[in-house]
């Protein structure tokens, strides 16, 4: 029997108040409305960013809300308007979007869309102000457009990247945010070359998803930077040749790692939002051509401070954002590198649950436990 | 009578003491040593950085020194070593050197060749420590490795650009530091497209050089940025297009930037060494893609502070250093591009004196009037 066009009941995992474990429910899920996609989602990862909007401290808490936003899905109907997607399509949905419209998305450089940019404080669809999802008719908030934890749930297409049908989506659903984010840091913006030396600043899973890129770059020497030593052992899975732990040095980091590589290295990766790890990572790359990329979210009081001669030394800093990936146009291209194996993603996807446990998946995130952790949506 | 292996007796304008005018002077001119040129200089221009070093203020004063680095000139004789250059080729000496060895001339990306990178304390010529000036026997500092204000002058051949013989010295002499530092932080690090808009900060000679490299660019809009409203009229001459003179707001010039542009311009290029203007110069780029680069020289004492959000946003700074060209690889190019009519220079020289009245050009450029004065050695 067709769903289309038809209201959804089925299961998801709603938070109702910040910081408590998510409830399993049974929601309705409407139909998508014009330029959106309802999405049967079938595997779906827990990111850093699902844990503080759900922890929601320092934020204007939202509840109730469905969290999700790393996932990999097939489409199940499309509303009005919709002509590059159709039912039965693999896709993966993108926290943030491409309307192809806006001076950004016709810049070659920018993938900050004007209309889909991520909006953590949105919690409806842009069409209507309205939320698709509702439980005996109340609404439950979306979370950044994309809402996975939910068997079905609606987007934007803007926000839909189709991609080959043969790729694994439990492998690949990671690309939605996380390994893009640090990936496209490395190859799209530092973009190390063959043979040079990068600095990873963070081995959490967007660090090693930097680190990744600097391994497929053909980087000579891949300094890891963290403060826990324990991350050590498993980032060399990772392609990290060295490490330092600036505590356990008496001077800046940025000294060390000059003295490391004969004046410093040639490409760094931010991924901590440390503001003192942003400095270091600016001042640690050589003078003359060393890029230093900044992926790590700071928090709102905090400046990037420096002597200008470190920048008048032909040093260059730049941020990034998703990896300056355009989510609908490049995202299918990087499934396809994960299926050519030029880029491995297995090794981190360290845990897998049934839909039904989705709350050990937010114990191992604040256990620091693993790097990914795929929830099956259908077990 | 061959001049070759002996010593020059010839005029030299002389700085003995700190902010006194100079004195010219019959000096000797020691031959040419191990990789060393003898050049007879026939124009040379008045930069700021002569004023700074003759003004000696905050720095360790050296006197007697002969100054000056914009020079154009042709080749007497060549010391041991010395294979591609001879005597008889038209040549530019140049502030900073390249050894065409180091990894920064072996990198693609800097210019800060170790071993001759600009050198402002060094007042001895590097192969033995000593001068090649002398007056009755007593040395005379070098400036810069250049100190074009003499007759004749010695260089190290890594600071020694040669030239199609076909260029009027006259002109092509501003290209030494001023005019390649401007317009090489536009096409060669800014690097705005066809169409696309650029700020410049500070309408001086390397702003106006700046300009002219947005010009050529294509760029749709130039908007000059400076304190001094006099500098307006003279700016439109090198393509600015409209003036913002922070004085005239209350807000910062960056948020008066981003609202005559739809959110920031495209390209910034920050020429005058204030901090202040430094960070405006940053932050008055458009999210998504636009690039700030910083050409003038900071106080010791600065700190460039900004909002790391700024960054993440995908904003990219860099700093540059003599407008990133090598200087014996591509100067050349650069006088070709002069000849073929591509950049004008002629504008950018508002005055011209004998080599007797060199002091006028101080006073003019004390006075702020103009941009460069041309000193002529033969006159």
């Amino acid at each position: 029997m067709s769903t289309v066009g038809q209201v959804i009941r089925c299961k998801a995992a709603v938070a109702w108040e910040s910081g408590k474990p998510l409830s399993i429910e049974e929601v309705e899920v409407a139909p998508p409305q014009k330029n959106e996609v309802r999405i049967k989602i079938l595997f779906t990862s827990l990111c850093h960013t699902d844990v503080y909007f759900w922890d929601a401290k320092g934020q204007n808490p939202m509840f109730p809300r469905i969290l999700g936003h790393e996932a990999g899905g097939i489409v199940e109907s499309v509303g009005e308007g919709v002509t590059d997607l159709k039912p039965g399509d693999h896709v993966l949905p993108i926290f943030t979007g491409e309307c192809k419209e806006c001076a950004h998305c016709l810049s070659e450089e920018s993938n900050m869309c004007n209309l889909l940019r991520i909006n953590t404080d949105r919690g409806e669809m842009i069409h209507d102000g309205k939320s698709r999802f509702s439980i005996n008719g109340k609404p439950i908030y979306h979370f950044l457009g994309t809402s996975t934890f939910s068997e079905y749930t609606v987007v934007h297409v803007g926000q839909v990247a189709k991609i080959n049908p043969k790729a694994p989506l439990d492998k690949v659903c990671v690309l939605s945010c996380g390994m893009s984010t640090g990936f496209g840091a490395t190859v799209n913006v530092a973009k190390p070359k063959k043979g040079q030396s990068v600095a990873v600043f963070g081995l959490g899973a967007v660090g090693l998803a930097a680190a990744e890129g600097a391994r497929v770059s053909g980087a000579s020497r891949i300094i890891g930077v963290d403060l826990n030593p324990s991350r050590f052992e498993q980032a060399k899975k990772f392609g990290v040749t060295e490490f330092v732990n600036p505590k356990d040095h008496d001077k800046p980091v940025q000294e060390v790692i000059a003295e490391m590589t004969g004046g410093g290295v040639d490409r760094s990766v931010e991924c901590t939002g440390s503001i003192q790890a942003m400095i270091s990572a600016f001042e640690c790359v050589h003078d003359g051509w060393g890029v230093a990329v900044l992926v790590g979210v700071p928090n709102k009081d905090d400046a990037f401070k420096t002597h200008p001669m470190n920048l008048l030394n032909e040093r260059t800093l730049k941020g990034t954002f998703f990896g300056n990936y355009k989510p609908r146009t490049d995202i299918p291209a990087v499934v396809e590198k994960y299926m050519n194996k030029e880029l491995e993603l297995d090794k981190f996807i360290t845990h897998s649950v049934p839909f039904s446990e989705i709350n050990k998946a937010f114990e191992l995130m604040l256990a620091g436990e693993g790097l990914r952790c795929v929830i099956r949506m259908d077990a």
